[in-house]
């Protein structure tokens, strides 16, 4: 346990909530399912969040649904210094490590030690994709934008350039976390090539 | 257990999840702490999940705060149908109330039943306000924007015309879920009318 008076404990954790209140401002690749605009990272937390509860039975059994939700819930919170970055940009994601790293260490250390101990070890297990929580976590993470794109004839599939092999890759992430997600997954890319929205 | 077959779920479940994504659309009174534009229901849903997350301390001991996450992702849903409702116009809070049960009648329906209880189940219970978890997620919710309106030089509060004597009505919620939110809620209000974000 910290030692920090209870006073100091408030301050920090305000600090950190009007922090994080930026990660509303960060713009993601995708756009809502009315195709009206992007989506931006805290809606998007929230929306897999849902996911995560919604399709709790999709996870292997003995699935921690409740660690998934917090996992979810903070696992973009980096992108406040570090930005989005799109999925099928090789280069981007490799230099982005180090900037997210460096992110996690400013944000977090906002909290009072305890609490940010906490919240930076549910982003490094999101990352790490080791636990059937995580994998499940990042298995949602990858669906939303597919049903998204899926939804709005394409989407930002055609303006990326986007092709039907590169979604496929990362549907293998979504059946590491969820074999029946990503059994429903795979018949999505093949309707969206069908209907014209994804080149193959 | 529901004996509705597999498949059958999955799609009632995929129907829910692009019925959801409305939420993202739905505005809010209040703006983002930068000023720029007003909140969506979707980000301000997430938002207040991670308050249950930093200030869980601050909770009455024995507060289910999973519960608290969990009921808090949910308690917009219903304003996909029914729209935001300005806290402080007393006779648009009574009328919506009718709305709000209409919209949750339809809405979670589109879940298998046994999920549509269970999401429904925590929507009822954060609008009765009986349990501490429902009383503390009530709290966050009203300190989310009082937090915003603080860290924007009033906010909204001048364009909606609000007062001292009505932020400080609201604060009782707050004080109801959290003392110690309660506490600070009310330094704020005072912080703000000292400088001039807030009429007396």
């Amino acid at each position: 346990m910290t030692t920090v008076p209870e006073k100091d404990r408030l301050h920090a954790q305000i600090t950190f909530a009007v922090e994080i209140d930026k990660l509303k401002r960060i713009i993601r690749r995708n756009l809502l399912m009315d195709g009206s605009r992007r989506e931006n990272d805290a809606e998007h937390s929230w929306y897999v969040s849902m996911l995560a509860m919604v399709f709790a039975e999709h996870a292997p059994p003995g699935t921690d649904i409740q660690r998934v939700v917090a996992m979810l819930m903070v696992h973009d919170l980096v992108e406040i210094d570090a930005g989005d970055t799109f999925v099928h940009d090789a280069v981007a994601v490799a230099a982005q490590a180090e900037a997210e790293r460096a992110a996690a260490d400013r944000i977090f250390a906002l909290l009072p030690a305890d609490q940010a101990a906490g919240l930076r070890q549910l982003w490094e297990e999101f990352e790490a994709r080791e636990t059937p929580e995580a994998r499940f976590a990042r298995a949602l993470d990858r669906f939303a934008p597919l049903l998204a794109n899926h939804n709005t004839q394409g989407g930002t599939w055609p303006l990326f350039k986007v092709t039907a092999d590169q979604v496929m890759r990362n549907v293998r992430l979504i059946e590491e976390g969820s074999p029946s997600l990503g059994a429903y997954a795979i018949d999505l890319v093949r309707r969206s090539v069908s209907m014209g929205y994804l080149p193959e």
